[in-house]
């Protein structure tokens, strides 16, 4: 949803402001609930077009027709007149070619960057599908953007550590995070280095689950010589890539199979609706597989998941144990609290795990609520996409290191009690234990927003 | 090509048949000497067909001829037959081609799943040399199921983590590891992710070490342009492969250039066995490089493993040094046996590397233990690998850590030293060290077994 | 085509001659300044060439033609002879074909290995403009050799450890590091892996971070079917790759963009000379993106540093107030002195951080220094080159690294003050903190060298 104040915002900055090529808006605030406490950099621009681009002037006057604007520029800049030459664009089925002019207006003093919404006004299956994604929530494309961030753990990080994020989320508003620009070529998006240009590291190695499944292997093997003009259906390729499973026959959603949320929580597999998303993953695995082989394959991660979740719940109740006892430190009421958040500075709590509170895991905790963070985030996750992408290599690594976490967490829990013990029998009051990251830390990160 | 009857026919079974022509028998128990103590979960017909494959009522019946088999899937698995025709098996140099009811049976209701020995009645060089690399011993490739499967720790561990071990081990039992059905094409196990969908991470990089090397580089760079229908001998590939140089010709064992034994233990470079290993090696190298460049390089590991040695038996002799002392806990008497080690509960006794059992040294071990086995399998390994492959880099890199790990180790025991200390002095007893994973822990795994 | 003479000559060459055509001058020392204190491996030859081989007494006599070298070699090294037919010296645009004897002298007593002089005689531009890299100083490939060899740590670590390090560092002494011989192509040296068979791995994750790139996924994922024979120039390549940017247009030195140095120390990026080197920058994104872009890109960067060395700056200080405080063992004066180090026998000192000088900080330091190590050399780079190549991803996961050794650190450094607190209290000495590797550590290395 735009928010409608937004979209004014936005259609009156395109329609008022001078001119035109590329520039930021220097007076851009953040968007969203706390846009207040940072200031967008200029590469915003690039991430989130419809918020912050804004035309600059330009020594170029005039209005242009596409043929005009390709004269130019195929000396000024051959390569993206030569992406456009090869793209369905420059020779559509049927039409006229879609110039320059139709995406970026032809007035050089206001020239636009594309929005999806521009994309798909030709576009519209395509746009409304991937649209829909935001009715299964988070994680998801279309959210990836406004959640990172209008987000706590955004404002509260110094901007050169968080700006990184967007590079990546900014796949919710440009399209040409996947069908790179000028070509927009849908054989590009069909093989998976479209996918994993972000989909790789911690917390959703796919990239390295992927290729480290026979699947991917096959793809690295020989892919080069697939044809990749062919539709995602049942007998074009000989082995499946990111988008032939996630998007099958080129569906522009991801999320209707869903079933393990990406492992980030615990999810009962079995549910009237996960039953539903089982049977679209067994319509798509017996595009090569049989049937039974398939389902079997599918209970997997259902095991997988238990165990791994066996784990993590030793190590919550950890935590959850010293906090009761008080031996976590900061305490509630000593934290500092997030920037803006009223409710956490009149009522502030220790948050762990995924239940109290995903944001809160990441920063300004102390070490060993760090611990269980990583614990959950990176090596917990590695373990689920191992399993659900055939690299169960890499789920037994992730395993023996999700074990030595807990181990880890069990140790620091019993160094924190044993310190108790000592304050309590010496009468002395031994140093806490600082914060992962030393307080007052979102002051400083304030002054560098 | 289609007669329009069997097109109905194939109409009419998709409509009607709920496909269900793979089974696990529902029955079965592991296999081996610690079959008792596990069960196979369903994916395992697939790790070992022959082992735990059992045909399951079908409702297509009858015996078909192989055109018809293809007549049908053509339809209903159109990926598997259009890899079928572009495979030898269709158009045989010689001979009539080898359809489906060849590798799978002609009833519908006994369908089985190929074994090793299947291929071999055909393909009895290959299938013999494969054979043969066990009486090279572990590790192998012939080995790997039964000593990934029928082991002690393979019943000690929750299955959740060691099923992962089967997807790669399974190349004891199945031919379509490297040769991905239902191509089987020799030029796909020529290359070399054939290999690496299985040898990659630790305790054996094969991937990452020979990416980084100057052969696995000119693989990425131009691999794709060669022609791999070619044997693998001298003057046919700019660059080797996994395959060139381990199965040179395409002979079909590995293992008969193997000095340093995979770098697991120590040995002795220079014995008269060694050196006719040594020839061998020299003689594939001579096929690009000049002899006294290959004799000069094939020492360079012969170093390097006298480093690692060096810092291996220095932490070893930390260990034994700390267990003459009783500073390891639990000692011997202590530790929960291994299940159905009638042995190991008579006569219980820490184990430390290679000598002294390497399965021992996975789970139920002290923390010093533990950081050992992965200074042992994990870096040490590295290493090595790193110098076979030509990636000194990683070599170097691997060093680092395991000096590192011997320095963590050479704290950890001061510190256990000196708690000791303590205990003596106050005549109080120090809460012991637990068990890198906490015991009873045979108990609960055999419950999820 | 084989004149039969010529067939038999090369088959009594094969049955009677045991080949020994390389050779190492057995008496060689090291070279430079601590040359005295390791002598060369074998290898060394293959590296450095000019400084270590020597020609060897061989079995054929003889001076030849190149059709005699190509005629016999066909036979005994077809894949070299291969390469060469492949070749811009087989065929050359105007001229003879450039044969064996060209580069390899035309006396089978007296065969060398070529130097980059010898290829720097015909391609005198490119070998100017390699050897003028040398003015902007190191990080640099024509120093790489002189400094990995002719270094304190050099001869301070078992060889076993170090010889490594040539591996990629003698691409200062040959020229086949990126051009392989016998084909020497120039489009092999223009795609990445020609750079990232040396450039991966901390700490330089070049490999990691282009890779990581939407550049280097495009590559990729298309990069096998682009026109590698056409120059490093505007609208050649849909995406650039190593060479494209850092050699543009050809230009045989990569140094004259260099703004922030590697990431290796703190720079400031806006001087007159790294203005010119922006402008520079500027002039290579143009060629596909806008210039605004551009230069917004580039100041991502400055700011990522500015972070960064906040962090690292945190680190330092506090390891010079322990130092100050006398809590680093050892102190200066109980450190071994390098080997050869006169002035640091005499005057000893620890070092901290770049400035205070970078060998030091790789071996026989204290455990907290070693930890600055690392996160300097590896986690900052690692920051740096993310950000560089255009890979925010990995550069916030190595800021996360950069928070969390800081925290590392500062706990030991917290530890190491309690430590000496209770000396003062219990009036007893506590065992000092060990080396991180334990001394007297040069003496070892000394005889292993």
């Amino acid at each position: 949803m735009f928010h409608p104040l937004r979209v004014l915002l936005a259609a009156f900055i395109l329609l008022t402001v001078t001119p035109a090529n590329a520039g930021m808006d220097k007076d851009a605030k953040g968007t969203g609930l706390y846009g207040d406490e940072w200031r967008p950099d200029a590469v915003h621009e690039y991430w989130d077009p419809e918020a912050y681009h804004k035309s600059e002037t330009d020594l170029v006057e005039g209005r242009f027709t596409g043929e005009e604007c390709i004269e130019c520029h195929e000396g000024i800049t051959p390569g993206i007149v030569k992406d456009w030459r090869q793209s369905r664009h420059s020779s559509p089925t049927s039409g006229e070619p879609v110039t320059c002019n139709a995406c970026h207006g032809d007035d050089h003093q206001k020239l636009r960057f594309p929005s999806p919404a521009d994309c798909g006004s030709c576009h519209e299956n395509q746009h409304t599908e991937f649209q829909e994604e935001k009715r299964y929530g988070f994680p998801g494309h279309t959210l990836a953007m406004e959640r990172a961030v209008d987000a706590k753990h955004f404002v509260d990080k110094p901007k050169a550590e968080v700006t990184a994020c967007l590079q990546c989320h900014s796949v919710a508003s440009k399209c040409d995070s996947c069908h790179t620009r000028h070509r927009f070529n849908a054989a590009e998006a069909r093989r998976p280095e479209a996918c994993l240009t972000c989909h790789s590291g911690p917390p959703h190695p796919d990239d390295e689950t992927y290729f480290a499944s026979a699947h991917g292997q096959k793809y690295l093997a020989e892919g080069a010589d697939w044809d990749w003009s062919k539709p995602l259906t049942k007998g074009n390729y000989p082995a499946p890539t990111c988008a032939y499973c996630h998007m099958t026959g080129g569906k522009h959603q991801v999320a209707d199979k869903a079933i393990w949320k990406f492992g980030i929580r615990e999810v009962n597999p079995k549910t009237a609706e996960n039953e539903v998303k089982r049977k679209r993953w067994i319509a798509v695995c017996t595009d090569c597989h049989e049937e039974g082989e398939s389902r079997e394959w599918l209970e997997e991660p259902d095991d997988e998941r238990k165990r791994a979740w066996t784990q993590l719940y030793k190590a919550e109740d950890e935590l959850k144990s010293l906090r009761s006892d008080d031996h976590i430190y900061p305490a509630a009421g000593e934290r500092p609290p997030y920037p803006t958040d009223w409710l956490d500075s009149v009522l502030p709590f220790e948050r762990i795990g995924f239940y109290e509170g995903q944001a809160s895991a990441f920063y300004n905790v102390s070490e060993i609520e760090r611990d269980y963070f990583e614990m959950w985030y990176f090596n917990n996750l590695a373990a689920y996409k191992g399993m659900a992408h055939g690299a169960e290599k890499i789920t037994s690594e992730a395993h023996v290191r999700l074990n030595q976490d807990l181990e880890k967490i069990r140790r620091k829990a019993a160094e924190l009690r044993e310190l108790s013990r000592k304050e309590i029998e010496s009468g002395s009051n031994v140093d806490p234990k600082p914060l992962w990251l030393h307080g007052p830390y979102s002051d400083i990160n304030r002054e560098q927003n």
